[in-house]
């Protein structure tokens, strides 16, 4: 299954494209990189974002650094390749999915001692593995976020989590997308998610591509939709899941959670199972990186505040287990711990 | 007690001067205006806003009226002062406090028959006591306020509720800046306030100009701030308070009252006794104003959202009783309904 907007990466021998998503929603354009530097570049300036766009993007980079090994002078080659590939690494050092997708790459090759046509062939089937298996995750979570969907419901959700941040349908939008297709015609209102607004830029932009009936809300309205019964459950992504399930997302999940459990409206995680994380036993705000003042200060090319202003801009927050009703994964729906 | 930050609208014989509010906080600069159809403009453009500020700088856009109908014929002078009036009345209908204050200005005046140097004299004493009164008013509302803040206190904000909003140094922001004089070095937290951004554009302004500790938020950090126990007080300020004591304010308000509910931190909504309105019993989401969809879709002279995708942007949200600690008023403290 695929959505109705162009394919966000894609890739055929020797060139990655990339929806440059920093133009979004102005314009549609594209990155054609045969150079795997180019994705790097891409990488770093969020035109690819979303953990699993990342490293699929990064896995290509790979092939490409492979296809370049290849016309190096045979001793230079396997040099070139382990640098090439530690490089495209650290593109983005907090994307998980990044070093995971080269780990990957890496063991598939083994050590490299040379680098031949068969290299750049397993670097190619093993990127597009990584990039199918990613497509096949978002279609299952997908087809069990959508039992949870019943007809003309109004979902509610938070940053972007659907085909432009993934390898297929999305997570969170996923479940939408599948409950689109299935004719239930789906409502959703989007968040636009300060500061970055990665709501009202992509995820509005996407959701209008696939024909999904959406509306677009400045952060500060959910409460008074949930107060009208206007919201029929909130379903969002999740970047960390600790041990305990306390689960860190996006700023602002927190007070939907809040919010959305004292109107007893359903609070859904949508996330590959890949984000449990059973080595962090829990979750601390004290440890949430901080964005940069001025995206709040000056966020939309105009100072908004004066320029030397304190800001305190979390880039996530933190929901207890307590507040979420399901965690939505590939394998299944999974209980929370709302007690309603 | 005056705040340290210039005075937003000052009048001296025949001139009114406003801080151009559209400007800040990139430039501190002045309307200077000798016309009253410059201070009509003023009002209509939001170069001076907040409920009191509109009905004081009205009331001296009369004085204004006034002043140059006694320049005309005299059998033109009523005809003309009574269609000024009008004008003025008219620039923000929705604004309640500018009708408020051409009525008195036309109490005082009675039967417009004739205008001379005594009618201009009437209109300037009647301004002036306006904006007496609501200087007095915030002190009292500032004095009642700062007992609810204890030394070192944290508390959040939403919109501009402060000297650039009235005639004095304000209602919620007023019970800041007299704790702040009391030496108990309060923290404030400014919700930006999206859609207008009357938060970070206003409120950090004056509030830095006080010299009062302030940190800019997005809207949605308020719940993870909360939940790290920063939060002391929640206070804000009133649009309207029904019969039954739901309070209408800026969008947002509500989503801060359940927050502050949640974690048992107190929420104090400050205003000036003439918000309450005996004659509406209760109030409806369904009449509330809708504010332009681009505010939301391109707010700062970029596209950050489809140009023609659905926005819901209601300019207010609804608080019920039942999450409010307690009022303040010039009058005193008044109870609300939280049971906690």
């Amino acid at each position: 299954m695929k959505t109705e907007i162009p394919e966000p990466i894609s890739y055929c021998v020797g060139e990655l494209r990339l929806i440059d998503q920093t133009k979004l929603p102005g314009e549609l354009s594209y990155i054609s990189a045969t150079d795997y530097r180019d994705v790097v570049c891409a990488i770093q300036t969020l035109a690819v974002r979303g953990a699993p766009a990342i490293g699929i993007a990064g896995a290509y980079a790979a092939v490409l650094a492979a296809h370049e090994a290849l016309t190096l002078p045979e001793r230079e080659r396997a040099g070139f390749l382990t640098l090439a590939l530690n490089e495209i690494a650290r593109a983005r050092p907090t994307a998980v999915n990044l070093g995971w997708a080269i780990g990957r790459i890496r063991a598939r090759l083994g050590d490299i001692m040379s680098v031949t046509a068969e290299t750049v062939g397993m670097c190619e089937s093993e990127a597009e593995r990584i990039a199918d298996e990613d497509r096949r995750m978002c279609e299952q979570i997908g087809l069990h976020g959508s039992e949870l969907i019943s007809q003309d419901s109004a979902a509610l959700t938070i940053c972007n989590t659907g085909a432009l941040a993934t390898g297929g349908i999305g997570t969170a939008l996923g479940a939408i997308y599948t409950a689109h297709r299935q004719g239930k015609r789906p409502k959703v209102f989007a968040c636009e998610t300060r500061p970055l607004l990665q709501g009202s830029r992509l995820t509005v932009w996407e959701l209008e591509r696939g024909g999904v009936d959406v509306t677009l809300i400045v952060d500060s309205v959910a409460g008074a939709l949930m107060r009208q019964r206007k919201i029929d459950l909130v379903i969002t992504g999740a970047d960390r899941i600790a041990a305990n399930g306390d689960t860190a997302n996006k700023i602002g999940t927190y007070s939907l959670a809040v919010l959305a459990s004292t109107h007893r409206i359903p609070f859904y995680v949508a996330a590959p199972s890949s984000t449990f994380d059973p080595d962090t036993p829990e979750l601390f705000e004290e440890l949430i990186e901080q964005r940069p003042a001025d995206e709040v200060r000056a966020g939309f090319g105009k100072p908004t505040a004066p320029p030397d202003c304190a800001v305190y801009s979390p880039a996530f927050d933190i929901t207890p287990r307590q507040l979420i009703t399901g965690y939505i994964t590939e394998e299944g729906i999974q209980s929370g711990g709302r007690a309603d």
